[in-house]
């Protein structure tokens, strides 16, 4: 399960390119396309906007995004 | 104790592919089948539904998710 | 007193198999069977039981439970 | 994804001399010119400005600011 | 001041097996025979007690203790 | 842009001997000489005053500091 | 400005016997002799006197005390 196939990153990788939802500690939820990762889950999301936590509305588009890892606390890969 | 069959980690190894449910720091409860981790607790669940932390009924369903690991409390094998 | 015998992890190993109170930091006391640990202090508590702070009382059951390492606050060896 | 050219680091790096915005964990949002940053997201802005998180309105000029890595929650590249 | 004889965690080994008087971050006091630590501040407290803050009195015995190290605020060797 | 001589350390290094205002976490605002750093942002001021947030008046001097880095927010090399 | 003569932790050094004021982050004001300290911060005063932050009057004498690195805030060398 630690493998290089098989682990955790693997998953965010098969998501390259596409979108996905990024919850952030602080309760942020930015929707973009994936486009840049690594090993501390430092994410680069392109077209990113940022979206209300219940409604899932859109607050405001913030174009390319490079977000610190340590914030991050899931990633939807797939609603 | 600490040796690979018997540390922590290889409780975990056994739930693979069973159903766990997934405690953060923040209080938000998260059930779905394991599906990989590392050492670091990069969890990622598929069929990953979010739960009331007292009533235990489904809020919302969020797929397949990775979740970062230093946000996990602790992780439910068996209930 | 840091050598392998003496170091304070030589006591939690001494109380493998028997019953230890994991207190959270946030407050969440967890008693069960000390099954697993490792230097990280990820823990496996066997037929574990969350109780309340004060009364003691047993608020419900949780099973086998993983707990990560870095949420401990400390553990009662024997009461 | 994790190569040299492609990973996170590497859209810092083609902002490198333009303006960026810079949100921190405490909500404090900075706009500025990337001037220089390091591995851990050590941050040098040029005419940087404080402003205002909801109206965007500049709040006051700060000049050459060095920013620790830690306190950065994401940075927009791109409005 | 950093050699092995001098250092902070001398001063912790000269209290060995005497009473000390633990603060935690969140504010808790244990006070208890040092039975053992580690470079991460890792405590083993035997005969420890909870006491209060302000009166010093004691609130209640919690036995033999291990201490996650990170939870330590500061240690009163004596008083 | 992360060589020793372009990383955003060179640009503390430059401040050296000169006046800078480091604001920490936890909102205090010290102004001073920087006399001393290291890669930690480990940092020792002198003539320290410490200095309202909003007034810029100066609160009280508290002279020779050594302020430890991980509690710094950002340094303001040239108001 | 890093090497051993010169950095932050040299200052430190030449206040050794000396009494100094050890600000901790969560607001407590420490004052004591500065007997022992080491790279982390862990620091060991002697005489050591817990002080109002405002009035600067001594609230209660803690005798020796080790003080845990991660918790230092700054430390006031000479005021």
């Amino acid at each position: 399960m630690q493998g290089g196939g098989q682990g955790p990153l693997s998953y965010l990788r098969r998501s390259h390119g596409g979108e996905v939802v990024v919850r952030l500690k602080n309760g942020i939820e930015l929707v973009g396309r994936l486009t840049s990762f690594d090993d501390m889950m430092n994410i680069v999301l392109e077209d990113a906007k940022e979206r209300d936590l219940r409604t899932k509305e859109i607050v405001r588009s913030v174009g390319t995004l490079f977000i610190r890892g340590n914030n991050v606390l899931f990633i939807t890969l797939e609603e």
